[in-house]
């Protein structure tokens, strides 16, 4: 790593703020803030906040220009490398040398095998200082879906589960309506509107009348602090036996529906994404769905779908939220996952975070072997 | 509440200090710390430790002695009220108004049917001045097993359970060594000390070749902490079909034993006690064991006992080890309870307390409705 001065990192740590304005609305791009700064003083800043408009360094030049600064032998402080390629925009690191920009410290290399080091050579042939690795790790921490899309060319899967202190999802009868409170739903409605797209299944959409959207009016304050209007997730829907008619609740709300299948398509409803039948297919599924461009997906789904995620270690958090209720043996189990007859075979997570929302709690894991 | 002033707060939290040392020794008896304070100086104090040696007053009235001080004029401060009878020691009101002590300010009023206000009336006779209801609150938390079984007539009883993060105790075939990690499993050695008694079941016995004791050597710093040896808990053994044959490895270690059975014994193997079969005959049990002066039950058992309890309202406190471990629907279910039709019939509880214990998470939990 270069060696970084106490300013550079007040400057990044601006920029990572800045960049975090977009979560709810970046997706497919990653959130990307940057600031300007000349003499000591903040010229310049602005963040990416939706697909097809201007990337963060981009709107921070802007900024700056609109104050009346000149960028010549400015220092670019930005979060991610900056872009070479002619995308929906032209060539951030092109702007950065026309704009006679003295330095530029980003935070990381960009992983996206169309940048992954491109940009900086580019500013790096302009003449252009280039320092990278200041703040990563909290870098990483903007764009985790994305990244990981990038790095194992599939989503970031989130699995959500609700239970009773006894790991039931619902009675045997399938009542499930409410295990949770009222803050853990409205919970679930953030992670949503922060998910790139929601997966689920045809059996959900079918028992629960599941619509799978983000529900505005739950959302609390949030929707007012947002850059640009709330995207809605898009729904991956695994309908493999095509039982979905069309007619079900998810379909009269607006936003993508995508229905996955895996033999031709019987009857047109929605989009359609047709993944061969074959062994590691979830697995398939999810590298079809990193082709649409999606980075995170929130799973809300059965204990069948939930275990066969977990069983294939497709699941890179899994975000439980326990409510102070038991349910008994007779209601449905959390997870289907095949006997076991050794302890040491049981899959183990580790506890990254948790909390109390309301009366239940809500914990995040990663699987152990992903972190230790 | 009468008007206490700063000082007395002072010397009451001191005595409370003092109380809580007796915690692994005293049962049957209710744990108890005393303060005799003169012109603003501690000059005695005392717990009491062991039921048949000294009560906290007598001991603390013999430390001031020790030290040289009369107890003539001095304030007692004490956690419970001074008893009025002859029971292993004689009654230490009376001790106090022989030694000319001015003013008594007690924590609380002692529920024993045989002490109930009996204390204060003859100190009051003896022309003491006598306050009560000073930290009240604290000083119930000091003796919830005995206070309990004063006001209701049946040991506290505390449910223990070690689950995977999926609600699961075991693996299909039985095996459960270990999920929870060493620390947790420590952590249960020092609640096992704590209790007067652990409950268990001949299914549990036989399966687990489960002794119930307390293992000394995993207690950590604690055993070198205690005042008088650590007493190790009795163990009640619900063997209503009279499997024990008494060559299980419990009968081996030292300590008592009670065998709970529902009809004359076929066999005698430690000691019996007979409940006749009847409809709440957990509860009848339960009151035979009160009968046995047992103050805090803490119950292992399996899915069927532990639900069975819960079932009846009969669990006070519910202390779950969560492991950061899947198991899967095939494992073993944490509580078995009968089949619920609506949500609103299921049991809430109230999360008391939490900690992370090594890797894993320890919650408490009260019934609901004991609580709100």
């Amino acid at each position: 790593m270069d060696d970084f001065s106490a300013l550079d990192y007040v400057y990044m740590a601006r920029a990572m703020r800045l960049a975090a304005k977009g979560r709810y609305t970046t997706p497919p791009n990653p959130n990307v803030g940057c600031v300007f700064v000349k003499n000591q003083q903040i010229i310049g800043e602005g963040f990416h906040s939706k697909a097809g408009q201007g990337h963060a360094e981009v709107n921070a030049m802007a900024d700056a220009r609109a104050k009346g600064y000149s960028l010549e032998g400015s220092t670019c402080y930005v979060t991610l490398e900056p872009c070479c390629h002619y995308g929906r925009t032209p060539p951030c690191a092109q702007a950065l040398s026309d704009a006679k920009v003295a330095r530029v410290v980003m935070a990381m290399r960009d992983p996206n095998p169309k940048v992954a080091g491109g940009g900086k050579s580019m500013l790096e042939q302009a003449g252009i200082t280039v320092q990278t690795g200041l703040l990563a790790t909290q870098a990483e921490q903007l764009n985790p879906g994305f990244l990981l899309r990038m790095r194992l060319g599939r989503p970031r899967v989130r699995l959500k589960i609700a239970i009773s202190l006894d790991g039931r999802t619902a009675l045997a009868n399938g009542q499930s309506q409410w295990i949770t409170g009222a803050l853990a739903r409205s919970d679930v409605q953030r992670e949503r509107a922060v998910s790139h797209a929601i997966l689920s299944t045809a059996q959900t959409v079918l028992a629960d009348n599941a619509s799978l959207n983000v529900r505005v009016n739950e959302l609390g304050s949030l929707a007012e602090q947002l850059a640009v209007p709330l995207r809605q997730p898009i729904r991956v829907i695994i309908d493999r036996r095509q039982q979905l008619s069309g007619n079900e609740p998810l379909f009269r709300l607006s936003g993508r529906v995508i229905r996955v299948i895996d033999r031709p398509a019987t009857h047109t409803v929605g989009e359609t994404l047709l993944v061969k039948q074959c062994d590691n297919w979830l697995e398939k599924v999810l590298y079809a769905l990193a082709q649409l461009e999606i980075n995170d997906l929130w799973v809300e789904a059965g204990a069948t779908m939930s275990g066969a995620l977990l069983s294939a270690g497709l699941v890179d958090e899994l975000i439980v939220y326990q409510a102070a209720v038991t349910l008994g043996d007779q209601a449905r189990a959390m997870l289907q996952l095949d006997d076991l007859t050794e302890l040491s075979a049981a899959k183990r997570w580790v506890l990254t975070s948790q909390c109390q929302v309301g009366h239940d709690l809500k914990f995040v894991y990663q699987p152990k072997e992903a972190i230790l």
